[in-house]
């Protein structure tokens, strides 16, 4: 049975617009994602914002209240009869977040073991055959096929198949 | 450079060694590791005991407490120098363990990147050449060369290079 590992931030949880949901209350603005196209967030935001959406990232429970990705949740289950599936989320520059991304995936992914959890930083280390994931670079040092999940910092990177939608993956992968 | 990945539970950290001096001084025992040879430690406690034992092991900080076992330090550091060091620990079974277990390898092992942690479940997700682990399920699984660290339940365990302490580490890998 073939392995792939799915990413967490901005391809099963929809991270960034949560972010910027909060740092539009809080700071009366209008960014949105197509403001963003091509860029990362501290390209977009003035010094001052990259620190608030830092302090968004450390705040208890944050990881809690993210929403999860349209189509996420069926197509993964789909694909979990057909493939082992693991979660491999880049947890380390945020170890406060450990115990609510876990909670996170218990509440929204019944269906997957907490066996298949992986907290990592470095993604070299996985051992699977396909990884979804938003960053580039996560792919590059990847031993396996990194296919590269649609988000605005990474509209412009090229050298991987793409998908921009749980319905694309469901498509490569169950089609 | 190759790539060794290191178990943290009894490998580099002495949590059976915690585990049964807390109980000894709770119940007035004098169970030791000597008690245990072949066995696990529900095999040596009534059932009573090892309802003690999860209340320690999910009790708050209860990881940060544990000593480092004896040589680790200098060896790893060593080692650092001519592999890539992992350390994978399966954390998923005790998910309140999390931060705990990152401030303890930041405070004992400084020299260590965060991005080279690995908080995981089923090892057979790491890619390296070698795993040092004390459980043979995880060697069992993992694709690289599983080299057994030996603790009180897997005395019997064959099949596997084994060390039984961090000179035989050092002997093995830089020796």
């Amino acid at each position: 049975m073939q392995r792939i590992a799915v990413d967490m931030d901005e391809v099963m949880a929809d991270t960034l617009g949560e972010l910027l949901a909060r740092y539009r209350r809080e700071q009366k603005t209008s960014i949105t994602k197509d403001d963003m196209q091509g860029k990362w967030l501290w390209q977009v935001l003035p010094p001052k914002g990259q620190e608030l959406i830092d302090s968004y990232l450390l705040s208890d429970g944050f990881f809690e209240e993210i929403p999860v990705i349209e189509g996420c949740q069926e197509v993964l289950l789909r694909m979990s009869r057909r493939y082992q599936i693991f979660i491999a989320t880049a947890a380390m520059a945020f170890p406060s977040s450990f115990h609510s991304k876990y909670r996170w995936l218990r509440r929204h992914f019944d269906f997957l073991s907490p066996q298949n959890f992986v907290f990592c930083g470095d993604k070299s280390i996985l051992h699977a055959d396909y990884l979804i994931d938003d960053m580039p670079r996560n792919l590059a040092s990847f031993q396996g096929e990194g296919i590269l999940f649609t988000a605005p910092h990474n509209v412009n990177t090229t050298g991987y198949r793409r998908v921009s939608s749980w319905q694309d993956v469901d498509a490569m992968f169950l089609g």
